[in-house]
């Protein structure tokens, strides 16, 4: 076992604060990960304040890691050391299940391991995440960081950048797609980039004109304001698919309608109850409703890849250790553009 | 013009009775049809009722019609004299916009002009259904009933039999695929028959144990019985599709469960709001939530073939045109196994 510095939640009411966590000795397929940059998730959040009432303390959060290799286990292959390498939101899944076995660990049936809140398949150890100094992951869940993209602004594309991606590849999306970005925030950023990145004609739509301008910056080649109906009522059966990554309660119904034959809305947001709305929407077209959860492990690597060959990269505030819980509470107001990224060399 | 004898409601609170309407001289496109047997549809009684609200009368319904050709227009060439033919839902459509040119008539930008209740595309006068002794109809709506269909049971094929059949043609269901198939009426019993007859594995899901020896003879392999919460959870995540022709409203969320990754329910059944359920659900397997209406009239050709391949009929009960009220009575208690079909010929 190695100590290591991490930033942990002790309890839902307190700051994130230092503590020396374990990591464990190096099994066979195991990396060791000197962590260079974590990326702030809402979901790091959501954790630490308890919000899903399933949080064990101590909790170290994130899941949007960045580093180099410092040493490796016996039989690892995929990385050397000194290799710039990220890890995402999995660290481990039973890998003989069904989805396991064809590539979507991310839906292992038998739940894969969280890079935190989860426990070690071998040893039972709670999984601590990347506000820490380093890391140790077996092999297979560990990603290569492609020259050419900026190890800085990499880690959001570990969850945010996968879920949006994942949700387009699956929607089949490119050149000619018109797609809809429901919110801009974390994930709703990098869908617009993406999206426009395979070629996709790409509107935003937002609550608020003020966005026009960053949504343009982005990729977007229009912004849609939801809160106009009648601009909402010309868009209609214009879209592909919605990518909806807004995160709190809403209203389906117009999202739908802003799809054509066979167009598709995907939750990426609302993580709740879907209020009510009728099935004539979905009839009448044939639409589709769905909703996916973060990306495979070969779909993480595949746009970390497309992102470095794209020249995409996430727009992030980089900070001091210091500044998560100021962070945390920027993300409350969603005061922040569009992702914070910790600097771990501040951790000293 | 040519006087037809007809059964029309004449308001909502009265029982169907004998009309003469007016069938229109031919056009050259048209086809005159002697109509020999019509299928009752549960959509006839909602609009014979005004349930909807929209209604117009004297309302003649019948989409489930097949009869002979009795004539032709001048450039017709799908259809001859003497032709056993039939006709479902539809009897036009805009034929220009993008759904119409891609050959899915039914999801008409412009609407398509409804067997009844709609109005004629060139000289705006009504529709009538097929609850009379003859119709004319645009050669392009007027399906073939190939050798081997009996006539007398065919026409449940075009309404509830292509509902049944283009959805688990767009689910993609064959010989690998395991489809549910919830609730046993009309739509039910021939999406059981045509899942089994793509080779799926074919389970009926119903509140009823009562109703296993019926769905075992119409082709299912077992029944699961949806209040029971232990067969219920044991059935977890087993289905690629679920087939939801339950025509009232009900939660979605068991339904979801029960299919695996990538997995869909279809409603066919529920017009109405759909209960609010967790997102999580389809998050969790990046689930589908889709629903359906009708199909197009390739895919209508498509199934009555198939039926006629296959040896498929719908289970229908035969009645003269005396009893359709009675008929009507009893299918608002689903005391019919599992359509009623009208025997013209009884119209005398």
């Amino acid at each position: 076992m190695t100590k290591t510095r991490a930033f942990a939640a002790l309890s839902p009411g307190q700051s994130v604060e230092p503590l020396d966590i374990d990591r464990r000795d190096l099994r066979a397929d195991d990396v060791a990960i000197d962590i260079l940059y974590c990326g702030i998730c809402h979901t790091d959040l959501h954790m630490a304040r308890n919000d899903w009432g399933h949080t064990t303390y101590p909790f170290v959060p994130g899941h949007e890691i960045v580093g180099k290799v410092a040493a490796i286990g016996s039989s690892v292959s995929k990385h050397k050391v000194g290799d710039m390498v990220a890890v995402g939101c999995m660290v481990d899944s039973c890998r003989v299940c069904a989805p396991c076995k064809s590539g979507e660990e991310h839906y292992c049936a038998n739940q894969f391991t969280g890079t935190y809140g989860g426990h070690d398949r071998h040893d039972g150890t709670p999984t601590y995440g990347g506000y820490s100094e380093s890391i140790v992951v077996s092999e297979d869940f560990v990603l290569r960081v492609p020259e050419g993209l900026d190890p800085e602004r990499a880690g959001p594309v570990l969850c945010a950048g996968v879920t949006a991606w994942s949700a387009l590849r699956h929607s089949g999306v490119g050149p000619n797609s018109r797609v809809a970005v429901a919110g801009l925030g974390g994930i709703g950023h990098m869908a617009v980039k993406l999206a426009a990145g395979l070629g996709a004609h790409v509107v935003v739509v937002t609550t608020s004109e003020n966005k026009r301008a960053d949504a343009m910056a982005l990729g977007a080649a229009d912004v849609l304001i939801s809160t106009d109906e009648a601009a909402m009522g010309a868009a209609m059966g214009q879209f592909d698919v919605v990518i909806d990554t807004i995160p709190v309660q809403h209203d389906l119904s117009p999202y739908l309608m802003l799809t054509g034959l066979d167009g598709r809305v995907v939750v990426l947001g609302m993580i709740d109850m879907v209020p009510s709305f009728h099935s004539g929407i979905m009839m009448m077209g044939r639409r589709v409703l769905t909703a996916s959860a973060i990306g495979s492990i070969a779909e993480t690597q595949e746009v970390l890849d497309f992102c470095a060959e794209k020249g995409l990269n996430a727009d992030c505030e980089t900070i001091p250790v210091s500044q998560i819980e100021t962070a945390f509470e920027r993300m409350e107001k969603s005061d922040v553009k569009y992702r914070f990224v910790i600097d771990m060399a501040t951790i000293d």
